[in-house]
């Protein structure tokens, strides 16, 4: 399993192209994966009940059981809350980009990301989509262009690219994500989409990925609102000639593994990108009695805004560690409690069995001036644990999402 | 039912005192309520696991069925996360309250508010309760030094008194409060202390104000943490006169009317007062399914950080209005969502059936402008509705909360 440069096109059979049509002012704004071998489909989606057209789409391309072969996804405008023009705007993306490509609609699928409740200016998009389906290439730097291109008010691309061995042949795996504000459980503003020349049946990649996507993208919060538009798509084309992964064995041990890879840096990077984000917080949850009593405690602590501004302000304010994991719901006895905060420049504890540790403020304030920073929180004796990821609440946060939409 | 100047004094037998003890550097930080005539007790308290050491003095004392004399409180420490020690402190600030005014420890209430995980400055208490369990008046200053000895990051006291006239005799309910920050849901940092003439029950006492706390208090949110010291205490001594309410009918009646007009104008005033708060946000939803449906869209409006940077900003986002409603957990059709903004100003329709209307900015923009805004949100002809008041996320509160404990 070895980390490699480059991104969606690095699989065997995968192209891209990204570039600007018109829906923002300038910037890159419409991008699109192909793959001539159609691909096996799996997907994970908002859980908000307020569900983008093109969320609405793709899970129905899921349950009709289509293989993919192509993904158009434009940025600037989320073309959610559109109602039924916004539904037939986002059938008429599909609809163009199979024009354009010579392959059906229904093996398209859409996203959107941007601005809730605008009409798309779908002209500019039709148009752009016939001029981007010309440019696609099998080479590094158009997985850039694509991966700049669905970006919204990121920072950095966000790209990875493994590679390893299966059945005796050299695949790769390799996705694309954005991030940013909204990052929450079940799913955020927040695209990932996901690329492999392994041959799996389509239960099997579901199965991975709802099951990584759980300790993965769900695992990350921001700020704790939940998007109407988020997906993360995997896709499939089996053109790295191994023998179909059809049962839970070795293989698919090692599909799993390179999943994980590439989930939990795309997890982190859309963290370290989140919007105004100057501390990237990894929570350790250990000696829980159930796994969700351990995910529920890790998830309280990165979603407290309390937990957040005293990270900003570099504060080892343990207690409100404490009570947010107090109102998280989860079963935990606070007096078995233990929390040691460490970075790069070493470790401090704080609580011990529930009760505050005397401890060197200086040298807290020296570990937490660093920008990433571990909570290891134990809970006690039992065997089940979890990690989050969460970043702190900063005055670039407000300002960025207080005139978002003007 | 009318509104009159004074607070917790106000009802007959009450009497008062706040004083600087020491817990803080010059503020005054402790006070005293006392009543000679021994009060049918009442309380409220925080969901939060980990509770601090008053909070679980004061829920025994209701167990047990204590009639109430005192309520000592000091803010500057919340001794909570103390441990034993913290448990101790706590039953010796309940003694010498009883050894100063000559009743009895188990007919005391205690409440700590402030920073979690230290000691209390327990010699300077204990000297400090001595002190102004000798300087106790049944006065409006007294009353107003006491609203003051409670205020933690407050930048006013929060006082209210209510005349009424409950069985032929003029009785009196009155309040004094505290809030700001990690206000939410289920109890906050939040504290509130009720007292009135009236004769209830104390099952009836109960019974109201465990139900309209629900419909109050429950339903605000400052930044979406519950406190682990959070309570809400009511002494009710029958010295007005009354024949004791003992079932539901008329005096029951009133004395939840102005149960509901002290707790509505303290809820309020804990929001208007929250850390940083520019915009005071109160959500109505009408038309939904269930009362649960309803609480549920108008709390998880209030607690998106991203719908209140956008009140922050002063910016029509419905989108983040819509988006937090789906994902609420309520039932509801989101194509059947009206929305309305309304203030001082005037109003202006932002949604019609889920779908966006076309609106003047800057009718929109000057209607924002105003502190006090009014969200109406229509979402179907059911018959439940539900209120919730909230604030925006300004820099001010990352400010505040930055770096609170240092």
């Amino acid at each position: 399993m070895k980390i490699i440069d480059g991104g969606v096109t690095k699989p065997k059979g995968f192209m891209a192209a990204g570039e600007h049509v018109g829906v923002k002012k300038r910037k890159r704004d419409l991008a699109i994966i192909y793959t001539e071998l159609p691909a096996v489909y799996a997907g994970t989606f908002t859980t908000n009940v307020v569900k983008a057209a093109s969320v609405l789409w793709n899970m129905e391309r899921f349950n009709n059981g289509n293989k993919i072969q192509a993904v158009v996804v434009n940025s600037g405008n989320a073309n959610a809350c559109t109602g039924k023009v916004g539904i037939e705007h986002n059938a008429l993306m599909a609809e163009t980009t199979a024009n354009t490509l010579g392959i059906n609609t229904e093996d398209v699928l859409v996203a959107s990301t941007g601005v809730i409740g605008s009409l798309l200016p779908i002209e500019k998009i039709v148009t752009g989509i016939q001029e981007v389906g010309k440019t696609l290439e099998n080479t590094e730097k158009k997985a850039k262009d694509a991966a700049i291109a669905i970006l919204t008010t990121d920072t950095q691309t966000k790209e990875i690219a493994v590679t390893f061995e299966i059945g005796g042949k050299k695949a790769v795996m390799a996705a694309m994500g954005k991030g940013s504000g909204m990052i929450h459980p079940n799913m955020a503003t927040m695209l990932s989409f996901i690329t492999t020349d392994v041959a799996i049946s389509k239960e099997l990649l579901d199965k991975a990925l709802k099951k990584d996507v759980d300790e993965t993208y769900n695992m990350i919060s921001v700020d704790g609102d939940t998007s109407t538009n988020d997906m993360v798509i995997a896709l499939a084309n089996g053109a790295c000639g191994n023998d179909m992964i059809t049962d839970e064995g070795k293989d698919y041990n090692t599909f799993k593994e390179a999943l994980h890879i590439i989930n939990t840096f795309m997890a982190k990077a859309i963290i370290n990108d989140g919007e105004g984000v100057t501390k990237v917080l990894e929570v350790h949850v250990t000696g829980a009695h159930t796994l969700s009593d351990a995910k529920k405690l890790a998830k309280s602590i990165i979603t407290s805004n309390l937990v957040k501004t005293a990270f900003f302000g570099e504060d080892a304010n343990w207690g409100r560690v404490l009570c947010a994991m107090g109102y998280s719901g989860a079963d935990f006895d606070p007096n078995h409690v233990s929390l040691v905060y460490e970075s790069k420049k070493g470790s401090i504890q704080l609580l011990q069995d529930g009760l505050p540790i005397v401890f060197d403020e200086k040298q807290a304030a020296d570990i937490l001036s660093e920008r990433n920073i571990i909570l290891n929180v134990v809970v006690g004796n039992s065997e089940f644990s979890a990690t989050a990821w969460g970043c702190d609440l900063s005055y670039d946060y407000v300002k960025i999402n207080g005139d978002y939409r003007t």
